[in-house]
């Protein structure tokens, strides 16, 4: 092991990468019992503690025992557990059934982590180019699931009615509301959209093109950002922030969920069938509109930015404005001239939630903004070989494009070419809505 | 009547052409009792009488009640029951419940049919434009509801295990197989798609700017598939011919339904869920497929262009061909040189079933087929005030596009811009699939 | 052989009978449309032409087929159309699917019957015991079927907004109410129940002792009827009639379907599942209660029997009326006294509904009357054998037994020992409820 | 303190059984996690914790709150969360969501539980006879609990892949296969059956009549099991021990769940829809039958009682064996000589299962025993006043009895009169079946 170190510098940036998302991760669930990470509150959600497992078995399994020459595995039987979607890596354990999962304990589970760890520190010198690269995309899989672990949990606790909050916060000062949107305007032509990092599409290692050696952030993307393309844009205007509390209250006031001509077809039997009638976690109480956080239940913040809501209730909220969603080649083209580090976005544990704008245009973090663009494959997209590439583009179908990152999003996770996507039924992610509208 | 007939000169192209609607509607449904009229055999499809009846309430609301002065209703009590899903129109009959009409009687609803044609055309050479209008959205929607008249018509014998032939055909003559698919490369660059009838969107009638007054066929569009506009294309290549029942029948033994990797998440779902193991109303009988048509059940035609297959279907296949869909930029930047009045498509009352290619690229006709584009609106659309505006608008989540006409088309009621939408699943309409290629 | 066909003259009972009840059945029938004898309004009903084909089937499967040397089936794709619920007898359409069968028409299954019938009556001369026998059941078996079919259709007209009337009935002339319920009194003791024909139970023909030689209507009984045998009652009191349209909507007026504590745990369950909130069929206009039946909506008659009540309901409303409902063994102990030839029963086509009672204990006819007692065997109950044996004891779980007769039963098929089973939240049928209480 | 204590001897029999039985209940809990005492697995099942803290909830609320002045709730929050069924009592937690419950933690519970068994130890020297009478029926409440708590951990673990044993067992020894079933056989006559205390029925306390003042266990009785009463026996055999695992073994290779002829309808629906094909936590391994229990997964026991199996499967089974279920009057009449105390009943903490019979008839212990008899109530039956009366009679529907006693059941808690009810379909108790003839 020694020798090992001194040919490991412990300033290595990946290494340092690795364990400072690994350790995020367990900070985010510090605060949770044995059984608040064991219980799946609904199909669309997991366990923290099968957020913890699984994505220490993509270390395991695609770093270690595909690439450390005699690695044993830590218990045969995980990657059955613990395994998601992946239909190449075999039997795994049913989706809906995650939360029978009481044993292995979060404590056994937190052991394999530490375990899995110290293996792949130890062996991150010897490992060759691809299994480094396979190590950032587990990084950058594992922020993903970071914010997964919070919304899940979000949803869990709010399933009690004890209404625990998973971190005390500090109470809320009052800001000023922000003014009345303001209008972007963006002239029509040509924009390239699309991650365009060169040596992702070329050079010799073909079979993983979308998995480049670490160098910084910014470089990385998922394959479903590929390729950078030329497209055709209308012109438009975009509104400078997201829609806040207050004006969806007002939506509310208007009888926007009681008027079928404001929203889509779907999105009104969704409405009916659910009795859907106010953003997830809210609540009338004395009269006063509520919302559960990580922080427990209070009022809601008028000046903050609407969160909690599906892509029908964002549509539904932009024909009732007179306006429309942008695209998600509108949204990029306006946003790349940002920084994606800055913003609202997530850096310790600790309770997150959407903060009030401070004025200016911001594309980044506070609510991921559902875009009007159906999630489907670029031009000349191409899954990545192997099981890795069972990741995104599976599911290209159904879903919506959401764009910016949220309060829950890592810091330095989200870019201007990221693409999440989600059913526009789904709202217990942090998502809002910015308007846009032709001109 | 005499002195009516005067002043309509009999040769009034709208009326002819609102007759001929009128008529094949009825003849399409002449082998039909009154039973075969009545049932709906899924809520998907709508029975016969519904589609003979709901055609009709359309002509009575909208043009009669609105723009006839001194009209009385035929039935009042009939608006609620044959009204579709216009919720400005008021309350209205469950939909999945339409087969529960057994009164009024089909011969009921002919007579009404009877009774609102002859008012119509009474009154129709004392319409003002805007209600001439109508009638030419009315005919161009009673189109559709012919082809759905058919394909509902032919899920409902599917489900009798007698399986009774709505006609009965002639004997099928083998035809020669066709060779493998062409490939006609399309360069990148700009491309202009949608319709582009000038005289729908200016002029001083806005409020229905897309109702043009009736001259030709090709002036007609819905709007859905307006603005005209300018879309970015990536260099690709589109298959000379859609897929055949023989090629289908190779991919279903090389275990193409039962191999995860060729199917998005959703469609793999769906396999697995309904046991889907070939396309709608194939059955393998002592070892040969066939397939139920209106025709009734005979061996699968292998030169024939598949139909009955599901967006998920399609994609599936396309994958496990090393090949995509097209999207509908491709698709109808490529058939915009064709005539769309050639072709496989319904001229009269008869057995209709897709017919092996000829030769030569053909775009319209014997098959829609599935786009990889999901059906959002273009840039710039806006939907119709009203009523009828209620259309197509709000169906934009959740489907996807399919373009060129089946071979229950209406010959004249399909186009180059004409967008067709189904959900992914969907798969009683004469559906086929067109590949594509990146290069 | 030859001798019985000298004994057996054309106007022979059982040849009467079985054209007696055959003829019913086409006359109720009559006022119905292809359509309306073709629809499935739900899965528990059956479409009128499916009753009409069914009770054919039985004829020709189980008497023509197996007793008439050279018969050849009318139809050999009948018998999986039409079979029902006979394991026995092979394959079968799907129950659900009954609505789907629009061929053969309506004419088609009725000239079935004719042919059927002719062969029958032809046959019937030269038939053997057993077969004779066959037909007892087969008639007694139709009976049941004539029942169904009125309530079946009665709940598909209920589906259609139009509310069509079967028969236009004459218009209601008010009756007197009738006084409060009087108690007879019924001391504790052994009582015998169960038939107690001695043919059914001895004799050489062991393998349908169940299917008795026709001589009276009272001497057949079905298997689950049998054996007669002593039950042990407590002291106990029996309400002189039962329960009113009137005393109902008392009981709705006090709030009793929304009063957890009268109901039991399941029933309560589907109140709150279902949104129950008055027997099946009414509806509150214009401040006043109406009811739907086969002479169309009319309001209650607050004298009549109330019906169209679930079990949970009838059970509900005796909780509330501080009292409870018979046992089977009570009732049949109390009614064995009464001809059950007289009150209110079907005799002919025309619309049929409960009548408010004229005085008098009466325990016939009306209104089935739900009793407190599960559907199980009697002691010493054997099914009978074969395929005709899959009838009752099959049915021997879930269920309640209901007695009496109703409005709908025809006169003669009903009798002091009839068990008649539904589940407990089944009302389309015409169920009403006598009160009991210990004593 | 010191004061009560004096005047609360220590010998006090209540008191004493009042703590041996929570002490049981916390024993069976000791070797779950705090995530295993939280997960639901099942509608039907509740979390250990829930079970710990609901009857907790049940001395709480009808003893300490409603019987000692000034008693203070430990949690008010907690009697919204566990309570169960009981109307009366008010608005509750939804059933199926009793496992989103993750806090109040396991530790929170049982420090709850310490609370209130120190407030009630305490209080009981002073508390009014009602309230002692309250105490014996908590303690009969809390012994159904530890039951289904056992019952209901088997079924989380055994969604688990890993299928984690509660209590790794010993070895098993293999016993000699009992012999052929014996037939006892019993005269047809009158039997008196119910449980006969007569302090239950008279006294003045006739608001709670069936909580007697505690003076032996077999006093007891729960109110369903009253009044005692006559019931007419016909003449029947019954076998002198429960069917084998090898017999039910041979019951499936004899095709007993694919033949529809044994089974019931409803039985025979359950059987497709589920895909039944043996005994719950039944799985052929290698070719070998095993079961899945408290002690993990091991190879079936050929020789001792078959159980997990339903009121169908037992039906089906007697029915394949040319036998019956036994009434439950046959069963009680039968088993009323012998003593309730002695069999395979549950003692202490530790792995539970059937054993194999030792011979001589034997009524209580090892499996509950399906009977043919419905779950209705008994003449005269009158439920108790107030909240805790709802408890038996709500259930009365639906539902059949067993008898007997299981491997699970607390030694004491059962006797002849003990009348245990669950749906046809449920098996995840330790339910088995005696046959029974007519003879």
């Amino acid at each position: 092991m020694g020798t090992r170190l001194e040919s490991v510098p412990a300033a290595s940036p990946l290494a340092e990468r690795f364990s400072a998302v690994r350790a995020l991760t367990v900070a985010l669930a510090a605060p949770l019992s044995d059984a608040d990470a064991t219980v799946q509150s609904m199909p669309d959600a997991s366990p923290a503690k099968w957020h913890l497992a699984h994505t220490t078995w993509f270390f395991e399994t695609f770093v270690l025992r595909d690439h450390v020459a005699g690695y044993r595995l830590h218990d045969d039987r995980f990657p059955f557990l613990f395994n998601s979607y992946y239909e190449a890596e075999g039997a795994r354990h049913a989706r809906p059934a995650r939360g029978m999962l009481t044993r292995p304990t979060l404590a056994e589970v937190l052991a394999w982590r530490r375990a899995v760890d110290a293996a792949l520190r130890d062996a991150l010198p010897h490992l060759p180019e691809a299994a480094q690269a396979l190590i950032v995309l587990g990084c950058h899989h594992e922020e993903q699931h970071q914010e997964l672990l919070l919304t899940d949990i979000l949803h869990l606790f709010s399933q009690n009615p004890i209404e625990p909050a998973v971190w005390p916060g500090a109470p809320k000062i009052p800001v000023p509301m922000p003014g009345p949107i303001g209008w972007v305007e963006r002239p029509a032509g040509i924009a390239e959209i699309g991650h365009g990092n060169e040596s992702m599409h070329g050079g010799e290692s073909t079979s993983s093109t979308f998995l480049p050696v670490y160098s910084a952030t910014s470089a990385f993307a998922f394959d479903c950002e590929t390729p950078r393309h030329p497209v055709m844009l209308a012109p438009h205007a975009l509104a400078d922030r997201t829609v806040t509390n207050g004006e969806w209250a007002a939506f509310i006031a208007d009888g926007g969920y009681r008027d079928p001509r404001h929203w889509l077809a779907d999105g009104w039997a969704w409405v009916q069938a659910e009795g859907i009638a106010a953003p997830l976690y809210w609540e009338q109480r004395d009269g006063v509109w509520t919302r559960f956080g990580l922080d427990g239940r209070r009022p809601i913040d008028p000046a903050a930015p609407v969160t909690h809501i599906s892509f029908y209730e964002a549509d539904a909220y932009a024909s009732w404005a007179g306006a429309r969603l942008p695209t998600e080649a509108e949204w990029e083209a306006a946003a790349s001239t940002y920084d994606p580090r800055e913003g609202n976005l997530l850096d310790t544990a600790g309770p997150v939630e959407p903060r009030p704008s401070t004025g200016g245009p911001a594309f980044f973090g506070d609510v991921w903004e559902w875009t009007g663009s159906a999630y489907r494959p670029y031009p000349g997209f191409h899954a990545a070989e192997g099981a890795v590439g069972e990741y995104n583009g599976k599911f290209m179908s159904g879903q919506f494009v959401l764009r910016g990152g949220s309060c829950a999003t890592p810091r330095g996770h989200v870019r201007a070419s990221y693409r999440n996507f989600f059913y526009p039924h789904q709202r217990w992610q942090f998502t809002g809505v910015r308007l846009a509208k032709d001109i």
